[in-house]
């Protein structure tokens, strides 16, 4: 129920969580983008109980996030293309996470993969190069909005950044 | 206990995960980016029983992702700077919603505010600006890294793209 109603939510942000916001979901995509690809070695790589790890893989299949194939003895998972598409995803919270929540230092620094030199991951219009920052991007209508949509928002609304606090009231 | 033994887990995605990997959470930042700032705007806005929102806000706020200011009559909940800097995340997370959830065209384009141009967010690094693609990028120890962790990761360990699936076994 709740989750049907917010992936039909006409927002791809409600899209999206409703798919990857999940706690799992994101820690079992790192685990295959880093090399893990089996049931077993998921959990004794994770805090997850068996029965919740079976679910979880089951959302990522039926997303179509993860595909299972067969190897040798055991099923192993890999991303599909739509699963390789959320680097962008984990790498800015990977980077966020590394700004507010590693209070003794980053843990694990994201690396250029040859050089070994720490990267900075940004997010920018791939057309321009321009940094995306808070007050200048913004959404509105696209193709593929409902009547609603469209009639509500044929302008954009920007992403603010907060007020100044004011200093006395 | 699930959710403290992720934040915990030496891996900012796990770390990140933990705060962020919540369906109504990034709604809401949503929300708050998009101008709604009180409770009951949120009610209206959103398929969001009231005892789940009382708990989300109360969340981002413990994590310091919003903070409550009094306003007239009500609390307006206002974007701290941690959570100004998830707009990359959530930048990212429309992105490829709009590529893969949204059969019928984008709902919502992200577009420059001022000449209302779509936008295509991509993650480079900042200094380089090259983009960050998988087989590429990896992570690796960083200065805030256990012991554990310093001697595993040593050496980058890559997001690595599925390998191509054999044509015949």
């Amino acid at each position: 129920m709740r989750r049907r109603s917010l992936a039909q939510l006409p927002c791809p942000i409600a899209r999206g969580a409703d798919q990857l916001g999940d706690t799992w979901t994101l820690v079992l995509l790192r685990e295959v983008w880093l090399g893990k690809h089996r049931f077993a070695e998921f959990q004794r790589a994770l805090p997850i109980a068996p029965n919740m790890l079976t679910r979880r893989l089951a959302d990522l299949r039926r997303h179509g996030l993860l595909e299972a194939r067969k190897a040798a003895r055991h099923s192993e998972y890999h991303l599909t293309p739509k699963g390789e598409d959320t680097l962008p995803v984990l790498l800015s919270l990977a980077t966020w996470a590394n700004r507010w929540l590693s209070p003794r230092g980053e843990v694990l620094t994201i690396v250029d993969g040859r050089s070994q030199k720490r990267l900075e991951p940004v997010v920018v219009d791939a057309r321009s190069g321009r940094r995306l920052v808070a007050g200048q991007v913004g959404v509105m209508a696209g193709p593929g909005a409902p009547k609603a949509v469209r009639t509500k928002l044929n302008t954009p609304v920007l992403f603010k950044p907060a007020p100044e606090q004011r200093k006395s009231t």
